[in-house]
Order: structure tokens, then C-alpha cells, then sequence
């Protein structure tokens, strides 16, 4: 599937998933709630996360052996709501981290928090999250109510990890991998698995799609955080360095300090440990020394393994459109330039 | 059911519930997390909520036809899981309600934003919503799930109803009523629905469980708002004339306005439209032209006609130690001080 090809199909995707949403959320008596919905779920998201649902749900319907009745088509409605659920839990999510970051923009356009006030943002929040919890258990059964729960709870559990790590200067790869377990790739494991589960998967295909949707989250948020070094704010829409700045002990920063030598690794400490309009104006010194440490190829390598890996569990699925769909999505996320 | 009989039953329910809670919070790692549920869960609640789920389960194992095997006792910790769905649900929207009003005491003890910071709270309040609607769903299917997800979405369309009505000075009773029943007697309903369908009720016995909940929820709202003019600040624990000041239309002023002769009712709504200093000064005149319009006589008279509603729809099941614990829960409502 070249690239064009696979814009076309997530376009396409896009589009229905959103008529799903806005009919799920046609009954809507209150109008501030309908419209600031309506500003936060509507901006021109690519709706992955129920995209996976759905393929997942595919590729289990075109691996039932031919002796076996197929499952019935979604003429319910179903497979497309447990799908949304996903979708309405990120925006959720983002609806309360705005809040907690005090972010003034998102995808362009001025934030919930923002343009409304935080009450607003939080209650938007709870309403997408109980909306999504609810979806999952009604149109997926209680198994999809507990992979949307569990991802959930794994999603603060990580916010309230990450704080610890970054308090007590846990510079772990492991504890790096934890945050970005439960932070993003949860959700989106759980978004795969779920279709899995609903369209009547055996264990095997359950791990199959979460080891692939884990890993397609995981190499999501390690392209990010180099983007954060690397990126071309052209491209990206935004400027590089706010990781260090900010003091975030992203990828990047954890591998140099293993392929530094006694003096790059003391270099880097005394930048880490400055406050953050110096680690700031150190940026351009920080990207050289994780060049020369051969960081940024180390965390590429550790990507392309994820995606490698990922992609090769679909394998105990018959080759078809949908999962050449899911391989060419884990390329894109190689190949984003923002 | 004397006063005190119904005071140590609640006591030795609460603290069988607490238990109940701490076991299921015991598995979680993360200190911080555990430190703030442990705040935020455990400052001496009477879990009303969770007590109404397990009395209603009760009331439908006591009806089962003696010729039909009884429902099994509750050996697996189901339904007292699903109980405690309900604290959950409850504790997350205080603590994101506390947020949203820059609360800083609950309880008598500092609130989670305080002590801890808002994304603190609001991190903490999710963690317990899903929790709250895993266990629902988990323990008590999807029959349950849909009470509690449809009691969350309530809540919160409410809040948006409550603004809406301020801002467009919308003073009808119906306008008030559907915000109580949005923001307090949906969850309480549900906690009672949730144990009879748990139970394997019929639908009239679900109906009539759901009309007591909403009841107790109204009739406990309405008594909250008669202590905010009435009440003794000795016994309260606070001062009265918050909502005058804030400019809340609560029942007593609704009332008062369709009791008052046209010369109360313009004294009346200047002052509501003064500033909320003004507002603040005149509560003794307000309180005043409330008893002489016979407002606080008919608040106390709506209370007492909907917990005997209430009370009454619990005949259809047989008398019981459960029911009258009930019924003395609803005559608790109507006397308490505090």
C-alpha cells in the first residue's frame, strides 16, 4: 500500500467515524455541552484509535475458517460504537490534560479551557469518559468494558508514575517504557484487542493485536519525542527544545547518557540539572552531544524494532487490505515529519 | 427503627463498606495515588449510596417466592463491589466538583486540590470514575453498567442545565427539579436499581426501588437548601446565607415567589438582583419574607410528601428489618440539623 493509497483509506475512515460520532451524539439536549463537544471532538482527527477497533475486528472475520459460519456483518451498529468509544476516552483525556498543562491551544484552535473555563473542560471530560465506558460494555460486552477500564486506570496510574520518576530523578529506561505503556499505548492496545474481543478472537489473536497496537504506540511516542530534537518547525507546527526545557528525560536523553563517555555524561548532567532557560539556550549543545553519542539512531533503531515486531504479529492473520492497512500505518509513524 | 437502632446500622454497614473499598485499593502501587484516594475515600462518609444497593438486593432475595430457589448469598463479593461502585462514583465528582469551586474544606479537612494541587484531583477523580464503572459493570453486567453510566451522564448534563438556567434567569420549579434530579437523585437512584436488577428484580420492583432513590436524593436536597436559611450554624458546621449570597434559586425562594403579594415579590427580586454583598446584608429580611410567604412551610411540606412517596412504593416489598431500615433512612432525611 504506497502512501497516497493509505491517505485515501484513513480519510475515508475518518469521515464515517465521525457521522458515528455526531449521530451517538445527535440526542444531546444541552446546547453548551453539544457545542463544546462539538469544538472538542471535531478538528480534523485521524480517529486511529477506533480505526484499529474496526480492523482488528476485520481481521479476525477474515481469518474464521471457511468451515465455520462468518460472523455476521455490523449491521447493528455495534462493531462502530465500542469503535467511538475509543476515540471519545482520548478526547477525554486531552479535554483534562489541557487543563492540568494549562494549554491554550490544540490542533490550532484555542482549547476547551480556554475559550470556555476549566469547569467546562472537566465536565466535557466525564461526560466523554462515562459516554465512552458505557459504549465499550453496551456494544462490546463486559470483556471490552474491561480493556477500556483497565487502559484507563493504567492512564493515570502512568500520569502519577511519571510525576514520581521525574521527582525523584528515576532516570530508567524502564520506568521511561512504564510511563509510555500506561500514557499512550493502552489505550490503543486495548482499542485493538477490543475488536478482537468482539468479533470472537482466540487468546492468540487478542495478543497478537495488543503486542501491535502497544508497539505502534510506543514507536508513536518515540518519533515524538526525537521529533522534539529533530523536527523541522515548518513541518511539525512546532518549535523543538520544549522537552529539554521542560527537563523531560525523553528517550533520547536516556540513551546518550549509555553511550556517553565520563565527560559527555557529565556534560549533559550539568545541563539537565540548570534551570530551564539555560537547559534552553544549551539546545543546540545537548542535539550535538546526543548526535555524537549516536542517540538519535539508537532511539530510531528502537522504533523501527517496535514497528518490526508489531507488524509481525499480524503475520497468524491471513494477508489482506486491512492488515496491509495496519503495516503501512505502522510505516507511517516511522516516516512522520510531524 | 429508633434513632439510635438506625444510627448502628449505618455505623457497622459503613465500616464493613470501608473494608470493603480498602481491599480493593490495596492492590495499587503507586504511593501517591494511594495517599490521595486514602484522603479523599476515608473522612468517615456514611456510604448511603453503597447501603442503598445492598438494602434493595436485600428487599428482592426477601420477595422471592418461596417456591423459586432462592438467589444465591453473596459468597463471590459481587454485589458489595458494585456497592462500592457508587461511593467511587460519588467520591470522584466531589473531588472534581471541589476543583471547579475552588473548594478548599470537605469534611472538615483540606480538599485533594488543596492539599495536593488540581491535577492532582482531577487525575484522582478519573482513576475512581473508572474504577467505579469497571466494578458496576463487572460485578453487577451490563444491566448495571447502564445505570451508572447513564446516572454519570446525567450529573453532568445537569451542571450544564444549572449554568444555563443562572445565566438566563430561567426560574421555574420544573427547572429546578430537573437539575436536583440530574445532580443528586440520579446516582442515588441508580445505587438502588443497581441492587434489585443485581438481584434479579422485575421492573416494578426496579421502579419502585428507583422512585424511593429519587426521592430520598430530592428530599435530601431540599433539606440541604431549607438549612442554608434555617439551619444552626453551631450544628451545621456552617454559615447560613451561602446560597442567598452566591445568588442560588433554590426551592424556598421558588416558593416564595409564587406565595408573595406583589409587594414581597418586588422587595424580593431587588435584592436577588443586587450584588452579592447586598444579597449577603439583607439575609435576615430575606429569611423573613420566606416565613411570611409560608415558602420554608412549603419546602418542608414538598420533603415530606416525597419521602413519603418514597417509602410507600416500598410496600409492594414484604415488611423486613431491610425495608424499615429504609424507611427510618428517609424520616433521617427530613429530621436532620446538619
Amino acid at each position: 500500500m504506497n502512501p497516497e493509497e493509505l491517505k485515501r483509506s484513513l480519510a475515508a475512515a475518518a469521515a464515517r467515524l465521525d457521522q458515528v460520532m455526531r449521530e451517538d451524539l445527535a440526542p444531546l439536549a444541552n446546547r453548551k455541552l453539544a457545542a463544546v463537544l462539538e469544538h472538542a471532538l471535531f478538528a480534523g482527527g485521524k480517529r486511529i484509535r477506533p480505526l484499529l477497533t474496526i480492523l482488528a475486528a476485520r481481521l479476525v472475520r477474515a481469518a474464521t475458517d471457511k468451515e465455520t459460519p462468518p460472523a455476521p456483518p455490523d449491521k447493528s451498529g455495534d462493531l462502530d460504537r465500542l469503535a467511538i468509544s475509543f476515540e471519545y476516552l482520548h478526547a477525554a483525556s486531552l479535554l483534562h490534560d489541557d487543563v492540568i498543562d494549562l494549554a491554550e491551544q490544540r490542533r490550532g484552535r484555542p482549547t476547551v479551557n480556554l475559550r470556555w473555563d476549566d469547569g467546562t473542560a472537566i465536565l466535557a471530560g466525564d461526560f466523554l469518559h462515562a459516554r465512552a465506558m458505557l459504549l465499550a460494555g453496551l456494544a462490546g460486552g463486559v470483556a471490552c468494558l474491561r480493556l477500556i477500564g483497565s487502559a484507563t486506570q493504567a492512564m493515570v496510574a502512568a500520569e502519577f508514575l511519571q510525576q514520581e520518576a521525574a521527582s525523584s530523578r528515576d532516570w530508567r529506561q524502564e520506568t521511561y517504557f512504564a510511563v509510555l505503556e500506561g500514557k499512550t499505548a493502552a489505550l490503543i492496545a486495548a482499542a485493538c484487542e477490543s475488536g478482537v474481543t468482539a468479533s470472537g478472537g482466540d487468546p492468540a489473536q487478542c495478543k497478537a493485536v495488543r503486542t501491535y497496537g502497544t508497539n505502534l504506540g510506543l514507536a508513536f511516542q518515540i518519533i515524538d519525542d526525537l521529533l522534539d530534537y529533530l523536527g523541522d518547525p515548518a513541518s511539525t507546527g512546532k518549535a523543538t527544545g520544549n522537552d529539554l526545557q521542560e527537563g523531560k528525560m525523553t528517550l533520547p536523553l536516556l540513551l546518550a547518557r549509555q553511550g556517553a563517555t565520563a565527560a559527555q555524561k557529565e556534560e549533559l548532567e550539568r545541563i539537565l540539572l540548570a534551570d530551564p532557560a539555560s537547559r534552553r539556550s544549551r539546545f543546540d549543545r545537548v542535539r550535538e552531544l546526543l548526535e555524537q553519542t549516536g542517540a538519535f539512531a539508537a532511539c530510531r533503531t528502537r522504533a523501527e524494532k517496535l514497528i518490526a515486531a508489531g507488524t509481525a504479529a499480524l503475520e497468524i492473520f491471513p494477508a489482506s487490505t486491512d492488515r496491509d492497512l495496519l503495516t503501512a500505518l505502522g510505516q507511517y509513524v516511522l516516516s512522520r515529519k510531524k
